[in-house]
């Protein structure tokens, strides 16, 4: 076989962050990977932000729970050399597929998937892009947890969580609650509560980057779960986490880069 | 004055992130941002990889330790009526200049600057590019926090370090080390090394997403201060963060999705 032929063969799998949504927040390299790709594989919602697709590009929509079985299939496509891509919203590897994507390469012992061309491409993350509605309520130390217990056990999640509240790290919560895991996140919520007083700024994001995104600024006393669903980010600030009103309505939150004495200048 | 008039004088700042550097990194809404700037407003660097620019546009560079200045002077230029970009490296709400230009609006009493439409643009932050670029070290919950202690005090350093490593966070180190701080990474290390095994990955990236790139995968027990400089992002796995070959050499770093027993599918 000549070089142009292996190069032909050698399949290419591109694991990629569409960001929160919005076209305008996807990165250039995103689109361009999406262009070349044969196959797309993903959870069915995030496939279909991913489109519009060609006739000619074959969609693969599973459930979000199948993380592994999709990896896999997604290195049996590439191994026959075809162009994959495998789409997470956000980046993909902040709880989405590239650590998926990985492990099923590290428990492979096939050549043809280890010689598969492999790229994680970043994208905006979602507590990124719903820190930037907010105004920088992650503008110094912080802290990313998913309060899932499906991958782990609660006992690690609230070890976290109380380690976590007493460093005093603003804290961004996913998967904060599912119909699945009703009682969580308000023992989660006690547990911060140990650390941080009642007035502590919480942003609460749901579907930023998307159409009919919501932006709300309550206050860790305020906060219950029922304000919460499965597709809100919750960003939980520091003690020295500030909120002002905005001329127009609704609060900037924002977390100062200095803690203890503030600068002069 | 009749509305339309009105819109033009209310000015514009808008606070954007770069990305990474490389311009297929960059967010649409971000390169629109700048097309529309009347005047930029950064650290040099920063200003320069986000040209060129128009003869109309009015670069402002200025030293990267003058944040606060810098944020005031651009509410000062749009409270005029201009459209005005700060331009950050990764993203603006991450150890970069949202917080800054928030808490110069906080602290002003001027209407003019409460008036401007003032907008923050999320970016690919450089510890989820770092990531990328090494697998998915940070697929699990993990903690971001800069070593300097420019603008607070190091006991809080040394206390967040202790206790996100006891939670056995992966670990993000922005401002690893710098001319006047040449001990801090060495300490930090230390501290560290309380909670994990020398085995530990650890991930450093130097100029991510910019031309001269470098990768380079080794453990906390052979990490040295002096293999680190201020343009490194450092990546610290936790327990569970594994490393394996890539063929073409180097390696592949990813922390599992799940934690405690490994799920069977």
């Amino acid at each position: 076989l000549d070089p142009l032929t292996i190069g032909r063969l050698r399949g290419r799998l591109a694991v990629i962050g569409l960001g929160p949504g919005a076209a305008e927040l996807m990165v250039p390299a995103v689109k361009a990977e999406l262009a070349r790709a044969n196959d797309v594989l993903g959870y069915e919602t995030y496939v279909r932000m991913a489109g519009p697709f060609r006739a000619d590009q074959v969609m693969h929509c599973t459930d979000n729970r199948e993380e592994m079985q999709r990896a896999r299939h997604a290195f049996a496509l590439a191994a026959q050399g075809r162009s994959v891509v495998v789409v997470s919203s956000g980046d993909p590897g902040v709880f989405a597929m590239a650590a998926a994507v990985l492990e099923a390469l590290h428990e492979s012992t096939d050549p043809a998937w280890h010689n598969v061309d492999l790229e994680i491409l970043p994208g905006v993350s979602a507590s990124l892009a719903t820190a930037a509605q907010a105004g920088a309520p992650l503008g110094h130390d912080f802290c990313v947890l998913s309060l899932s217990d499906n991958l782990k056990p609660w006992d690690i999640i609230e070890k976290r969580l109380d380690l976590a509240s007493q460093a005093d790290l603003a804290l961004a919560f996913y998967n904060p609650i599912s119909r699945s895991r009703p009682w969580q996140l308000g023992r989660a919520l006690e547990i911060v509560a140990r650390h941080r007083t009642a007035q502590t700024p919480v942003v609460l994001g749901r579907d930023i980057g998307r159409p009919g995104q919501t932006l709300r600024v309550t206050t860790l006393g305020q906060l219950t779960p029922d304000q919460v669903d499965m597709r809100t980010m919750v960003l939980v600030g520091s003690s020295t986490t500030c909120v002002f009103a905005r001329p127009g309505g609704g609060d900037w939150v924002y977390t100062p880069r200095w803690y203890g004495e503030k600068p002069t200048s």
